[in-house]
Order: structure tokens, then C-alpha cells, then sequence
């Protein structure tokens, strides 16, 4: 029976709660799916930081490469000055790990309330895919003459070949994918689907303002289209993206951006799904290690209440399983999850679920 | 009595055919309020660049300069090349007018349905201050090895102190000036007003990522504060604010934001109040000839059908009056916009309003 080696990584505030319950469905859908879970639990976070001054171990790499993947709870603490945790832990990871992949599932679970009027489940139900090493995230840039009123700021948006060719080459697959029998066409009219297309790639940038950069991206999304034959494209400006996410989500299948526009669209997107105590999201390397996370914060003011919800901690670990070839069990906690929503959560938000944070990883667990 | 001379740009598609209702209106409330307008019209748009190969003449700007304000319908035309229009035409004209403020009032009116679930009136009602001038907007970036595997694209996201500080003092003013008494605080708690405090701005950036460029803006925004002791300041990440708009609207009471973001956080505004049908911007430049716009497109299919809303434009020459300083027109014409959507049309949308284009322009004439 196989067995995966799993950096857990707890973080802050309610992460550890969260992380709990993950790693119990995870233990049991081993058992059921016939898979061994070897963890190792890391302390990094704001609590570590604020207690040693060190965000990361400077071997951290090498210490989760030996991993198959990585678990993360939150990591978020209230008396550390921003930026210093997401740009010494989350981003740092991203980079030395060469993630360059965000894997954001959008999805309405029955059940969850939509701050969207008459969208229900089968109208919000596409997948982004977020280029995660590139753009304004290098951190390339300056300021000069700062603090004086001659002062300019400047940050560099920049891209290579390479980096938008591999993020599309995945978003292409995942859009070939996408197509099975559960999960038909979406977005596509009855002339796409009488011209052979099966799934639909959409494309977001600002082609009209980002000319260089978001040319490439578009230069390159046409060239790579071509090998892809089944695949629909589409192009969408990121402001009207968000307007056709929050009017018309049943447009969308798989959409593919570059960082920072995808930073946004996500959060908008997760908010359309019901927002962040249920959306997961993966920080994937295909070739290394890749890292799976609830995309809310440490939720510090709910720490050790036992009320926090833990089902976007427990999709995270469903999409790592899925990343590691265990599909099935993915699938089994996935739809687990959409049966704890749709049967017995009164709501998704901490302290008003109807169950404690424990319960809801028992019921995950019971229906698997 | 006053006289605004006024250079109306109708543009393609149905913008000839908004523009039309927005001077009956200007022409009656003019009549009402005791001014007049002189109005001089260009032919500039995407069906003169098809007839004649020129985006603008070269005196474009000394042609419109010569004006009061610049009331536009739309540009854009399926046959030009995307890109060429924006950037040779609104691009062109917001830099050389050094509009660099752009506009734009997130109102739900009473009567325009809202994508967002259990949201009225009340609730959405903000005001976004978009930099209009910097940014990725200036065009700074190129290229290299350009279509080979080592390409490399770079745009710069630059500002300059002078250019921030003119916005957020633009800002801070709409901030101090929005509290009146029909328009109380909004997004205030009980023990922010008893701090003295009657309105919020909220600055909208990245200053997590975007380091040197939201690092600057930060600053400056921190600084210009204490100017203003009546406005309490926030702030909210890009990615987290596109979740609120979506959320808690009502939270938002004046925002300030960068180029980019702005460009994306006003079209999702826009949407979660009723859309393009009803929405109108305005391009600032506070000590020049600032220019009023529908924010929605030439919506080249319903061209000559009489049958497009023209409340965007009615409301874009409403703002251009306030703007004048015709405080009591303006009014008169916005509460005559929220009669006409509360009581009249059945949609706001393009052939389902229950009335023509022309008649939606008689009854807000009727109900001045
Ligand atoms: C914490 C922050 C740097 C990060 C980002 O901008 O990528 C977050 O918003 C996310 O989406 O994971
Ligand atoms: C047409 C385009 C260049 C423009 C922009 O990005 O500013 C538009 O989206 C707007 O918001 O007015």
C-alpha cells in the first residue's frame, strides 16, 4: 500500500484546529482507500516568528522537498507587522519551491449560502488557475528620492516565455480534462459543442493597457490553443471578468491569469462560492513539492473555541489527495463535504455552524 | 445668465442615440435652473477612424480645451482592431486633458435589480476615486526577444508622489464634502462618529506585494490624514475589497485606489449596481476641461433601435452639471433618474426597459 510523506504545517490562530480535522478525514480515507499518511509537523508561523525572530529555517526548502506535499493551516498573527509573514513564509515558499502554479477551484456547495441573488450549486462551478511565480510578485522595483515630494515609486510587471508557457500548458490540460461525464460542458453553446469543443479555456488579462506583458500572454495562449483542439478559448478583460463572475459564473470553465489579476479574481471568487470558510486552494509545483491550503486567514479572535470551520482545510487535503494520484479518496471526501453542506451545517460561519469544529471532521469522516 | 459650453463627443454604436436624451435633459434642466449650454460636436470615434484612418487630429486637445466639459457617448466599434480606439482616443484624451481623477458614484437606484442577494438601495451606495493618470497606464515596458522561447515582457507600474497626492487630496475632500444631511455617515460605527468622525475613505491597494508602489501610496495616505480629522481612513487589500463590494457594500463610503485596481473595482461596482445601463463616470481634471461618460460600451447591436438605456448618459451630464457647479440641476436630475427607475422602467436592460429610448428620456424630462 502506498504510502505519502505530508509536511504539516499548523500555522497560526485557528489553523492548528483546522489542520486537526484535515488530518483526521485524512486518516480515515487512508484507511478506507487503502493509503499510509506519514506526517511531520512544522511550527513555522507568526507565534514562531514572534518568539524567535525567524520566519523561516534557512534549510526550510530543503526540509519539505523531502515531503510529497505540504498541508498548511494559516499562517497570520495579529501583533506582526504586515507583509513580514506573507512575504517571509507564503510568498518565500511559493518561490523556493518554484510553485507556479495557484489551483483555485470555484464552487457552490449545496447548502452554502451565495452573496449572489438565484445562483445556486450548478451555476458556480469552474476552476482557476493563477500563474504563481511571475508578474509583480518578483519584487523587482524601488523608490527614489523617498519621502520627498520629488519621490518615484516603481514596481516591475514582467514575465518570461517560459513562465506563461508552462502555466497555460497546465491550464490546457486541466481544461482537456475537465470534460468528464459527470461534469459536462460548461459555457459552451450548441454550435461549440457541434464543432467538436468540450471545455473552455478562458483567458484574463488587460491586453488593452498591458500591452507587453499581457501581449505575450495572448501571443502565447493563441499559439499553444492550436494543440489543444477540443479546447474552446476565450479572452476577457480582467474588469469585465469580474462583473461576468459575479452576473454570469455559469460562463466560466476553466479561466487562467497571471498573478496579481488571479490574486483578485480568486478572492472575488471565493466570496461568489461562499467565501472563505469553505474555499481551498493548492500552490502546485507538477514536477516537485506542492502545497495545499483553506485560503482564509488564522481567524485569531476564534482560536481554541472549537467553532471555526474546518471544511476548507479538509478540501485542501481532498485536493492533495488528488494531486497524488489518489483520486478516488478525493473525490469520496469531496463529495462528503458536499453532503455535510447540504445536510447538516446550518451555516458556514465560525460559531454558527450548528456543530463544533470537531463535530464537522466527525460527520466528514462518518460519510465518507 | 450662466452659459457652459460644452463639446459632445456621441461616438459610435448607440452612443449617438444616449447622447441624444443626456441634452434634452441638459437643454430642459437648463431651461429649469436658469443657464444654458452651447454645445459643439466631434465626430471622433471608431467609424471616423475606419473613413479617414486618424484616431484624433492632431489639435484634439486644443480643440476640446477651449470648452467647459466634455460630454462622450461611447467608442468602440466592432471593426477596429481592439486597442487602437482606447488607447489613441480615451487613453489619449484622459492624458492630455491630464484628467487624473477618475470618477465614479456606486449608487443602487431604487427600482434596478442588483446581482447581489438581499442588497437594497441603501446599502450600495459609495463613491470610487480612481487615479487616473499613472500606473501601468502610462505604457513604460517593451519586449525583448520578442516571439522566441527567451522572451521577456516587462511593464512598469509607476507613480510619483505629486501624482498620489493630488488623488488622495482629491479624496479627501469628496470625503469631508459627502457627509450632508440627507447623507449621513455611512460605514462608521457607533463609536467612530462619537470620535468625531463623519465619513471614510479607504484606501484600496497591495501594499503586501506591491512593496515600493503601495508602499509609497500608504505613505502618503498616512501623511495626508491628518489633514482631515473627520475622516476616519481605512484600508483594504485589492483582493479583499473585490470580496467586501461583493459582501458588505455597505462598508464602503469613499474608497481611493491606483489605476489598475480602480479599472477593476469599478466595473465590478458598476455591476453589483444594476450594471452598465445606469452607471456614468466622470474623467477629471479638476483645474481643466474634465470629460463625462456611460461607462457601458457603443453596444453596436442595437444601434438605431431606439431601444437602449439612456440613464448612464443622462446621469454622466448630471455629474458634468455638479461638476459646473449647477449643484441644484444635478440633484433635480439624479432624484428624476431614481423616480424614472423606481416607478417606470421594468429592466434596465436594452429592449426590456417597457419604453423606448427617446420616451426614457421624455420621462426623466417629465419628472424634473
Ligand atoms: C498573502 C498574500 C501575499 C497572498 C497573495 O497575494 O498571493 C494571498 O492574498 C493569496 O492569495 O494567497
Ligand atoms: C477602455 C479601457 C482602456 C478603459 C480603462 O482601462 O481605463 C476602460 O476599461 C475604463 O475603465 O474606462
Amino acid at each position: 500500500s502506498k504510502n505519502y510523506k505530508i509536511a504539516v504545517l499548523p500555522g497560526d490562530g485557528t489553523g492548528p484546529e483546522v489542520i486537526a480535522e484535515a488530518v483526521k478525514v485524512l486518516d480515515a480515507a487512508g484507511r478506507k482507500f487503502g493509503f499510509t499518511t506519514e506526517k511531520e509537523y512544522y511550527n513555522w508561523g507568526g507565534a514562531h516568528y514572534l518568539a524567535t525572530g525567524e520566519t523561516l529555517p534557512a534549510d526550510a526548502k530543503e526540509q519539505l522537498a523531502r515531503h510529497d506535499a505540504v498541508l498548511l493551516g494559516a499562517i497570520g498573527h495579529p501583533d506582526v507587522k504586515p507583509g513580514v509573514l506573507e512575504k517571509g513564509i507564503l510568498l518565500k515558499l511559493r518561490f523556493d519551491l518554484d510553485q507556479y502554479i495557484n489551483l483555485r477551484p470555484v464552487k457552490l456547495f449545496p447548502g452554502v449560502e451565495t452573496p449572489l441573488a438565484n445562483k445556486k450549486p450548478e451555476d458556480i462551478d469552474y476552476v482557476v488557475v493563477r500563474e504563481n511565480s511571475g508578474g509583480v510578485y518578483t519584487g523587482m522595483g524601488g523608490n527614489v528620492q523617498i519621502d520627498t515630494p520629488e519621490e518615484v515609486a516603481c514596481q516591475n510587471w514582467i514575465y518570461t516565455r517560459s513562465q506563461v508557457d508552462r502555466c497555460l500548458k497546465f491550464a490546457f490540460e486541466l481544461a482537456e480534462k475537465r470534460h468528464t461525464k459527470e461534469n459536462p460542458w460548461r459555457g459552451l453553446s450548441e454550435e461549440d459543442k457541434k464543432a467538436g469543443y468540450t471545455s473552455q479555456l478562458t483567458l484574463v488579462g488587460k491586453t488593452n493597457v498591458l500591452t507587453y506583458v499581457c501581449g505575450l500572454w495572448e501571443r502565447a495562449f493563441n499559439a499553444m490553443a492550436k494543440n489543444y483542439p477540443t479546447v474552446k478559448t476565450a479572452y476577457c478583460h480582467v474588469d469585465a471578468a469580474t462583473m461576468w463572475m459575479v452576473k454570469n459564473p455559469e460562463w466560466f470553465d476553466v479561466v487562467v491569469t497571471e498573478n496579481l489579476m488571479g490574486d483578485i479574481i480568486t478572492d472575488l471568487a471565493a466570496m461568489t462560492s461562499g467565501g472563505m470558510g469553505v474555499a481551498s486552494g493548492g500552490n502546485l509545483n507538477p514536477k516537485g513539492v506542492s502545497m495545499f491550503e483553506p485560503i482564509g486567514g488564522s481567524a485569531p479572535k476564534y482560536t481554541g473555541k472549537n467553532v471555526i470551520n474546518p471544511l476548507a482545510a479538509i478540501g485542501a487535503a481532498a485536493m492533495m489527495l488528488d494531486f497524488l494520484g489518489e483520486k478516488d479518496a478525493a473525490k469520496a471526501i469531496e463529495k462528503s463535504i458536499e453532503y455535510v453542506t447540504g445536510n447538516k451545517l446550518k451555516s458556514m460561519a465560525a460559531g454558527k455552524m450548528g456543530y463544533s469544529t470537531t463535530e464537522v471532521g466527525d460527520l466528514v469522516v462518518e460519510n465518507l
